[in-house]
């Protein structure tokens, strides 16, 4: 379990490389009884596939899933569930260069350092294209989170210094702006954004935010396994994402008390928050309003400019990269986002299915 | 394992509450051979001690701590090290108020919601005295790191408004500051507006930064155990961060791809990097420069300010809090930022240990 | 997780020396509501508790538990609960001899190989007090079983070649004879060959079964985690078990598949099975009949006679041990069977709570 | 991880039915630097193919292993190694019959009760083709124990009434006979048993025991992963194995201490043991003799004679099955024994390279 499983309950582990024979992950603790189908996973894969924007990388590739194991007569049946991608367009010759030095930005010199070598077709593993198995199992989380009334919605809030207007918020637009932003104006400024930065050779940072709905109060483990936690690790194990905040977020460091503190109040006969500064979570756990998400992700480290590095022989060396690059990763990120959230909500929810002996009862009795 | 078990090699079980028998931990997977005493853990737990300043709660707790195995003759010997620190300081009468309602800002609702009832005396398991545990595991793993040239020095950044000036730092001052700051000048001036949110009856958030020098590159492990990754859960586990970063953190949001990627550069025959905006983590391992991370924590949710809130009786209340309470958490967590950080690297290094067939040789031929 | 950690759901972690402070365990994962005090876990221990008979130990241990946490008014609130045993018996003097030679049949020399040294006091880490530990939670998780109607009871089957007779069988008279067979006659002969093996300075093996009764059918997880699979791991992991076997056990190997299968039949509407050759699991999972497994253990390493080893120095040497000893373990072990059996079993019930979307809906909607 | 993940270091993770698309495994955490080709795993593979003895289902099945991740220009890189054996005779129709029914021995009732529904399709989940994945992983865990020194030898012992007679051993002869046996006169009687069997529609029961050379001591975890603890649990989980003893195993009940105690005694300058009675592990570690287990292996539930069971509709019929089946599961479940046993050991190994500070240094210095 060198670190490509996560989860306790709803456990996903992904395997292959940008280069290798395909990617995929399985998945373990699935539930017995969802209605599942191939078409359910690639409505989902579809959204991260390269080559549908001017942003993202043309390298063409179907990411067509399989499913291998663990569905029968279109239902899990509780065991075991195989995803396959086959990768297609494996360029290698493209790629032979880089493996005589280290990119700037990338992994290239700490895979060496940890393994002695690397596969460096295309990144190996420590490429954008391992999120296919987030993907597809997250996909798989998101459907039976919706038997249980739960929805998850992740979108672009900002790409360099353009930031969604939230009165513009439309959900439709996510899926049809380049840029995965749910304001059509906002998107338009950012694609300008980032047409600047690839006429300068250059990329582009951003943030992504997901909001989950529905979460009963009680979900996450303390004081380790707390909601906010585990979400914390899912999100900054995306390649890319250097911060992670929970509601306010950082904006707490220069608050008061009495302005972070969310009164509770009776609405319809129930516990209910006036605000909701704390993310959705207290004490770890998930307190029944939002969960709201940010994850703040660099620009993409493959850039055309000119670069200062050293090769393998030890030598200070200039580099202009080759390939085939997105000029922002965001876009193409929100829906690894959505689906290490739902991956983490649902594994907690699992587990805190049996911190009552209450519940065992409604299970046993 | 319902969360209060963390790391895999180097595995730590905290338990206890606030006002029950005492506070512990468990530590399974502590190498054999390594020096220990009781006095190298009370030194830490001393740093997070109550009573210390004007902006700790008054509550007397000496915070002693008892070794109570896996320790023979001064060396740890590979078994489990159980460390137990006894509750003297117990007021259940002062908190008999609160367990008719919900203190905002608090996981009181949250605990009732998950396990149908709660125990309310300070806060129970949720009460910030948990992290007794964290600290003397923590201890054991810094002096362990130690042995293996890693120092990790942890402190506060800013509070409320007031932000440390690099220019003044003073690593002993952060010993001698009531702030845990490591720049006196800032320290008066943050001592300042705490007394101002002291008067006002409210609380103030703030930034603590820590620092990991030494660790060799390659430690981490891709895709899901990744060094920020696991980081961003230790530190998102601690009660009230809110946000985590690594490096230049949200930051990098607002940059492009030629000002974020660090350079690699020869120095001394060896590969280094030009600057440090990846905080010493590249594609989830350590890149062999310093490991810099920066957790937000809101204000102290009990304030002295009237508030409103929902008791058990679903009715709407105004309620002022009484007790003993920080007005700021941030100076007595510093210490817990530096073994949760602790904690995390030395567990990762344990499991890079095996990352080579040539490191197995190394141990078995 | 260096190997005292157990269980994924009901989580124990054993800590502590025979000569150390004391020995204890914290259980992560106990559901919420279960009523517990101390005698609920003493009346167990008192059954392990040694110089109850003239075939056990004369050292004098009050085996007093303390609970640390956990529990509040009367009820398990869902976080760790730690419990702690004090050594008070601990003569030192007596151990400084074996310091410096290994033990035929004991761990001493393995520690050495593993960790360099050891605490050689009693045995340390590997004297049978460690199963304090798991006989103090076990009776928790017997207390949580019979809550949801599955009740577990072990006993001896046989010491050396005496074997109980089941017509004779009174559930009664285990914990009245001091060999804790439910068959007072067979009990009679055992105690006989016991003192002749005392007689002799020799010790004795044996044999302890263990019964579960009402556990539902599909408890246990394909492919790795079956009840059996746990259970040869929970059992096998007791010091001095040296075979584990299931319903037929051994006598299936030279069976014919039409004597081993068990029908299936209706009985009272259910289905049901004619036999039980199967020990109550199929497939790795509980069958719904009962479940049956037996310990096969070892005589007492330490005996009184002359044996040959060798010394730190590399000499070969002849010793005879002093000290306190049991001529034969079984019967103190009986209760320690029965403790770990329950946790596995309620650690798989926890698991195979969330093996159907029906149940997740049962807990959620 | 609902129980198809084993192992905490060399992880893996089996997934597939036996007749979906395939069957496979993942394995993370296998050491860099490992040579490694599809051949090394063929050859294991092709130990537990079907329709190479009349003793064997004549289903034709290539079992042709592809390596979908993890292993570079012939070198293993540290990442998850993926494994696909496609199935290629699926003869659902054959089965269609027996989704109606419960058959005896089997887990056809379990799985409806775990998961409310089953793959029935030759067994689904619980089809021995499961242990492709395991004897796959397994191949990679001998290549790589094999770099420290280590072999690992498994055989039938005994099929019904026959056993091998030692003095005949010969491990050759292993791979050549129908029946895995190491003496061809034993196995010459073992084929007739066999062959009487099959006359009376019948199946058989039989003995597999392995042997480990060359583990250096001190591998295992007191107090639960311990080194025989880790293997019952894998050689229970394979399926029908009934039984599982270390050493002497069940003899041990019947022994005194004088006769079961190894002597240590000095041997080429080294420690060493007179007699092997542990079967190669001490207080659960091993003791540098060799590790000697047993499994005990039930007969095939498939047999063509008529027996009774129960329909889904609640009736009590009588039932003969059809089908493709091997009158004996032992020759064919050797190398799968084998293969857990090297699964386990290697685990323990890379887990125990931490067990002291000086490995650490080691490593790291």
């Amino acid at each position: 379990m060198a670190g490509s499983i996560l989860g306790k309950h709803f456990t996903i582990q992904t395997f292959g490389e940008s280069h290798g024979e395909g990617i995929g992950v399985v998945v373990d603790g699935c539930p017995a009884g969802l209605s599942l189908s191939a078409s359910d996973i690639q409505t989902y894969l579809n959204r991260r596939k390269p080559g549908q924007s001017k942003f993202a990388t043309p390298r063409k590739e179907a990411d067509e899933v399989e499913i291998l194991s663990g569905v029968f007569e279109g239902k899990t049946t509780g065991t075991p569930i195989a995803l396959l991608v086959r990768n297609t367009s494996q360029r290698s010759g493209d790629y032979s260069e880089i493996a005589s030095y280290y990119r700037p930005g990338h992994a290239d010199y700490t895979f060496d350092e940890k393994y002695g070598f690397r596969d460096y077709r295309g990144g190996g593993r420590s490429s954008g294209r391992e999120t296919i198995g987030r993907v597809a199992a997250g996909a798989i989380a998101l459907k039976l989170l919706k038997e249980l009334g739960i929805e998850i919605c992740a979108y672009t809030r900002s790409i360099g210094p353009v930031t969604i207007d939230y009165a513009k918020f439309d959900k439709e637009t996510i899926l049809s702006t380049p840029t995965s932003m749910p304001d059509a104006d906002a998107s338009a400024k950012a694609e300008a954004y980032l047409e600047e930065c690839m006429k300068s050779l250059d990329s582009s940072g951003g943030v992504i935010e997901c909001v989950a709905k529905g979460v009963p109060a009680g979900v996450g483990e303390p004081v380790f396994d707390k909601l906010d936690a585990n979400l914390g690790k899912a999100i900054m194990s995306i390649g890319s994402v250097k911060a992670f905040e929970i509601g306010d977020g950082i904006a707490v460091a220069t608050m008061k008390g009495s302005e972070n503190n969310d009164s509770f109040v009776m609405k319809d006969g129930a516990v209910a928050k006036a605000t909701n500064h704390s993310g959705g979570i207290l004490g770890g756990m998930s307190d029944g309003e939002d969960i709201v998400l940010r994850a703040y992700i660099k620009p993409t480290p493959s850039i055309f400019k000119e670069q200062n590095t050293v090769n393998k022989d030890g030598e200070n060396i200039s580099v202009q990269i080759k390939g085939r690059h997105d000029p922002v990763i965001v876009p193409r990120a929100v829906v690894v986002v959505e689906a290490m959230t739902a991956l983490t909500i649902l594994d907690l929810m699992m587990e805190n299915a049996t911190a009552k002996l209450d519940n065992l009862k409604k299970i046993y009795e």
